[in-house]
């Protein structure tokens, strides 16, 4: 196997594949959350934490079928009057404490809607782990983390909650942010009968199957780089070739681990690379308005701050010394860190699973064009399955999802069929490419904002908000109010 | 055990859930098709018949889920033009070969819409078998056997088969009765993206879950009979008494047996009240206004048929006698029975899965009321339950197909959900009563006859056809040929 066709592999699986998308968009485990004071800190839920007994398989059964795990989910009935709204947010791949910390949204609005709040953590993430703490790297136990099985489990445990808390007419809202958003718009989708309307959350629902462009990822994070600054992009866009350079060379790995601060030499030339991209992704990503932590503690507008950095460096100097200054303000921002983790992966948050899936049904192909600021390559599928195979015995079933759920000519099709739901996405977001972006009925709706990243509607409000983003949260009160408004008249008129 | 209690789970058993509803309806195994001459004549259908390779599991990623079987399809593209409708026949729990000689309105009205016509096989049944004609009761093979699977199925088929046509534009419109009409609802109400309607005819998508009153099926039974003469229904409703009577006899069974004409001696007091409540149950579904074969070869309004039979009994002759030659009109219309084989059961359709799905997801609870013509019962869940343990060795979720598919306030939920949808029903078809039976919007509707057996407007059109059933099928074609121009000009617009 030449030396560049690993590269694509490797480029294919840290980036776009094995590590796809996560944490509400995106995860790259060996770049993720280096920053242990920010991720291992969990602030106190006001959340009673439960479980509820799930069979394994709700859509076959075989007597493997009926194994029963414990889902978790989380509970503030504070604001609750019995009947009710319910706002129930679909849980994606990680913890389901940790979204609860990053949506803050649900319980800024709870008051308002006197509604009850709950957190459903997704199956065979964080501790709704159906074969034990150990998820066994193996398909017959893997085999039933889907996202199916993961809509049928909320359903379930809804309806279940609904009764036991004799309030079976309550409206249930859903609420979800980026893979998790994608399972909100599916479930109303799919099970209209169990909730009025979703909030969909920079969700990608299109980045399947062809439906965009596979360059429109990395197009979008280029984009967001030249936006702050060309010149920032250009030296971004010329770092890979110096990076290249020095990899290639003897001994280039000691050298680059030391340009790099690495706590313990490299073993792979790509590791730098993929750190780099890393924090350029994430960190376009999470080009928040305000200082947040949600990756990783970052000023407001990092993308901006990361171009500043780049831009103050003098004329002449490396491309790749910038590009790491840049990178390490995603990675540093605190100072704190002494050396940096390159090579040690780190999985706070029990994002594990989705590796497996972007291996099985959630296959959204990318590549790099050469007008994007980053190394160019194609996308390269019979590799992806070969890994895929080799790593877990799986062959992937890339067009499923959208023979499941839909997405081809997705105006043509809801255009008259089903209703309420919101689509919003941040233009800034890379995945926003892969969302709705326009109104395709009278309650199927798209808000957009030019700027805005991953999910950041969903995030708690700030006092130093922008007037778009609180714009875009009043539009959805608003929707929301009227879905439930519509729910109680009908109730009436039944 | 009492033997009231047993002959409740008997009855609850062979009619209710055993054998509940198939062919298009309902089975009850000890009874059906006697008529050999009616059931293995198998005429050749105009269609081309091809198999398809299916994963076992759409929605697990189990090694066993990636195991291939060939599923049957029948196709005739003798109206079609490319770029032309696609008419789907979503099949049902028997060989598809059967379904399509009896759905002759999709062939009647091909030409019209010069529309491609394909009829696909349900899983586990005719040919369609993931494990080989012989059917291994087992739940580690049947346990594959489930309506979301097959709905899966019909979906990656149909997504293929226009790939393959390079008719990807086609719209689809998808038909089934009875199960298959509840599939072809479902279909449309979960993959909208692969369907632009649904004719759902006599599809009792509200028998679930106590959301129609349980006695409802076997009331509505009772009045068919009623309303062809009150003094049928009285005869028909004191023969039980007559039947126990020489059933718990010593020597009842020789009687019995003589009374009945069977071919061998009896050996159980409760089939022949199950054969007579097999014939007057599927008398009344197969109630047309012409003579038709669908369960056997019967007159045109055979209930009507059977009460002139009890009608000419003279005053103060055995009810039971009447009974016997009323049930003989379903079981020997043609005459040429010599003798009755009423424990020897016959599955010339491959029926044989249903009795795994009432035990699993259709779970159709039934009772009857002492106002039927039938021997009263109650439901008895537990029982039911326990039969199903120790005939599968599987636990029935019998609150599933709610959760999954819906049905509670379905008028609510689809008030402002979905589209295209007809649900055609005749009143006189005891499953009628588990329909949908007003419109809900615009665009699912229900299309109601007072006469009408079970899915009597999929039958192909006879010169005789009564003007109710010609303008049943005349709103149909209208309301799919709507559903039609709006999709090409959703096509042109885009």
């Amino acid at each position: 196997m030449s030396s560049s066709l690993l590269c694509l592999v490797f480029l294919f699986f840290t980036i776009v594949a094995e590590a796809t998308y996560s944490p509400g968009g995106f995860h790259h485990l060996s770049s993720l959350r280096q920053n242990k004071k920010a991720s291992k800190s969990k602030p106190k839920l006001p959340f009673e934490t439960r479980y509820f007994p799930q069979n394994l398989d709700h859509f076959s059964f075989t007597p493997e079928s009926y194994k029963v795990f414990y889902q978790k989910y989380l509970i503030n009935n504070r604001f609750w009057r019995k009947g009710g709204p319910i706002f129930v947010y679909t849980g994606n791949e990680g913890d389901i404490d940790w979204f609860a910390t990053n949506t803050g949204f649900m319980s800024d609005i709870a008051p308002k809607f006197r509604a009850l709040l709950v957190f459903i953590e997704h199956r065979f993430y964080g501790e709704s782990m159906p074969f034990g703490k150990k998820l066994h790297k193996s398909p017959e136990t893997l085999g039933y983390l889907s996202s199916q099985q993961a809509l049928a489990d909320y359903a379930i445990l809804i309806r279940s909650l609904k009764q036991n808390l004799s309030s079976e007419a309550s409206p249930v809202v859903v609420f979800g942010g980026s893979y998790g958003g994608m399972l909100a718009a599916w479930f109303r989708l799919k099970y209209p009968h169990i909730t009025i309307g979703a909030l969909a959350s920079s969700a990608p629902i299109l980045h399947f199957d062809n439906i965009v462009p596979l360059t429109s990822f990395y197009d979008a994070i280029s984009q967001d780089f030249k936006d702050a600054s060309v010149n920032c992009f250009n030296v971004i866009k010329r770092s890979w070739e110096e990076l290249d350079a020095i990899s290639t060379k003897k001994n280039g790995l000691p050298e680059l681990s030391k340009k790099f601060r690495t706590c313990k030499g490299l073993h792979s030339q790509y590791s730098t690379r993929d750190w780099l991209m890393g924090a350029f992704v994430y960190t376009a990503m999470v080009n928040y308005a305000t200082a947040a932590n949600f990756m990783a503690p970052l000023p407001g507008y990092p993308v901006e701050e990361m171009c500043k950095i780049v831009d103050k460096f003098p004329r002449g100097s490396s491309n790749l010394d910038c590009a790491f200054a840049a990178a390490s303000l995603y990675y540093n921002y605190s100072g704190s860190e002494k050396c940096f983790k390159i090579e040690q992966q780190t999985d706070d948050h029990g994002l594990d699973g989705w590796q497996w899936q972007a291996c099985t049904e959630m296959v959204m192909p990318m590549s790099c064009s050469n007008q994007s600021m980053f190394p160019p390559y194609d996308n390269d599928y019979e590799a992806f399955k070969e890994n895929c195979m080799s790593r877990y015995g799986v062959k992937p079933r890339p067009h499923w999802i959208t023979t499941e759920f839909g997405g081809m000519k997705i105006e043509t099709v809801l255009k008259r069929f089903g209703s309420n739901i919101i689509f919003s996405n941040g233009m800034q977001d890379p995945w926003s490419r892969g969302g709705v972006l326009k109104n395709i009925s009278s309650s199927i709706v798209a808000l957009v904002t030019k700027k805005g990243a991953h999910h950041a509607d969903l995030r708690a409000a700030t006092k130093d908000d922008p007037e778009w983003l609180k714009e875009q949260r009043r539009q959805e009160i608003a929707i929301i109010e009227k879905w439930i408004s519509d729910y109680y008249r009908d109730l009436k008129e039944d």
